[in-house]
């Protein structure tokens, strides 16, 4: 048995920007770096994390951790297959070993994430726990008696696809009211630009036409100032999310839930109109104890954290 | 350490009847007994366990395994709530193991069931499995990494109110498309009697109007004597199966999915049309090993035997 590493680095390769941090065993990040992702080819992918190991990399590094946007085979650690990615079946933890020169462990970003909040996060001292992300889509991590749910494959955790909206926006499945396609941080942002298109005087239509990047950001600073047609959005998507944690607990059973995410910044105003939904659908909830629904204490950094967290423990 | 017991009386408390079967260590069943539940009160329960324990007990039965149609606290064995029983929050498994005057191990009826099919059954080594019970209602159990999920408290793999047909029936729940509303035993039976009575010169409404005490099982028979009504309900059910067996294997990532209950004795005119469902609704299918959806070996014995052989296992 090796003596742990001091420290490792964790990668969450989204959709659109890969993250990078080095993080100590207490979970502090002591560097970050990042760059947009390439999404064409495994080999660029590769090249990228390897450039930001390097960039984070310090003596005392002793293993890197990789979050992935899709489905990782739990026992090679290869990519499956990722929506966001051009291309999938990747052996991308031996790539990415050969090109850095450490043990790299892989794994999907949100069980990497549900890891960070597991072991030092909003979930710590729970062996039971689900985490949803909500972001470009819908991510889901479960911990099950103090272990990662990958179930046979590596695949398990996927609630996309889990229906919370009869009637709702069209997902990429070719169904409406999954998950994944109405309740995340990129629906949040989609509904922002109808509502201000909507009432062009508002609040929340002047942040936007501010050019504001991220419409999901504008929805949430709008709605902390009072927007009407902002403030419905977050009670909208967050009554959604309730309506998914609900299916989750109802499955897993999970000590605590964590709502982690962009989204999650807007706090309350998300938060309140989740657990009402959630207390509302709950399976029996006056014959169990209460489940709290908790924000996410890594926030965007989860992924990262987690799985540099992930090379950590599966090191020792 | 105790050597194992060669046998185990199994019992398995439905919101109907209480079928009790004496095991050996390979899943034989030896001797069985049955009689109607008592739903008032636990003493009564209690008693008529006793009673069936004593009928079907042999010299080498060192233990006890109770199947309960409701939510089991994994800590202590006590019942915290069943929607078929009039009370709820007994102290079953200290209650009947004073009444036995034998080690008694309670568990959920999906549980027992699916321990069965694991252990012995058409999930027999794999150490991932989901199974449902087609029945009074919609039964879920769930083997994560060969042993039973039971999360937080002992509540998990509740999967009736998971929506699988929006705008479907009336859920006791107070909303529409829940699986446990739209799809199982009960509602193959309240199918049949629509159609039954839609088309009076139908085969279907000739066996029903034979008399025959049970619906569901006149649904299966017409199929197979090729009434379209009954075809176009074990279609409709299967499809529904489908859509749910999807949702859960996209959670829980399962080597197999085992289907039992009374309607799998409608072989494939049921399993076919949730196996094309399924295949339609998994996420990613052309990127992972195939999910075999199979019929269970037990039937209508899972719950008993699997009881059993909890008892069994957990006294090794």
């Amino acid at each position: 048995m090796t003596p742990a590493p001091a420290e490792a680095v964790g990668i969450d390769v989204g959709g659109t920007k890969i993250a990078a941090v080095r993080v100590t065993a207490d979970g502090t990040v002591a560097a970050r770096a990042r760059c947009a992702t390439p999404r064409r080819t495994a080999d660029e992918l590769v090249a990228a994390v390897a450039a930001l190991v390097a960039r984070v990399r310090g003596g005392r590094v002793a293993a890197v951790g990789v979050g992935l946007p899709g489905m990782v085979d739990a026992r090679t650690g290869a990519l499956a297959f990722a929506p966001g990615l051009e291309f999938a079946r990747a052996p991308l933890r031996e790539l990415i070993a050969d090109a850095v020169g450490l043990p790299v462990v892989t794994d999907n970003d949100a069980n990497a994430a549900v890891w960070a909040e597991y072991r030092l996060g909003a979930g710590r001292g729970h062996d039971h726990l689900v985490l949803v992300t909500l972001g470009t889509g819908l991510g889901c991590g479960v911990v099950v008696g103090g272990r990662l749910l990958h179930g046979a494959h590596g695949f398990a955790a996927e609630a996309s696809h889990l229906t919370v909206e009869p009637g709702g926006p069209l997902c990429e499945c070719g169904r409406r009211g999954c998950w994944g396609a109405a309740a995340h941080g990129v629906a949040i942002a989609r509904l922002g630009r109808q509502a201000a298109a909507a009432r062009p005087a508002s609040l929340l239509a002047r942040l936007i036409g501010e050019g504001r990047s991220d419409a999901g950001e504008a929805v949430t600073e709008a709605a902390h100032g009072g927007d009407d047609g902002a403030l419905e959005i977050l009670d909208r998507v967050g009554t959604l999310t309730g309506v998914g944690l609900a299916a989750l607990a109802n499955l897993f059973d999970p000590a605590v839930l964590v709502v982690g995410g962009g989204p999650v910044s807007a706090g309350e105003l998300l938060l309140a109109p989740a657990r009402a939904e959630f207390a509302r659908r709950l399976y029996a909830p006056g014959d169990r104890p209460p489940v709290p629904v908790l924000a996410a204490r890594f926030a965007n950094d989860a992924g990262a954290v987690g799985a540099a967290l992930l090379a950590i423990d599966r090191s020792r």
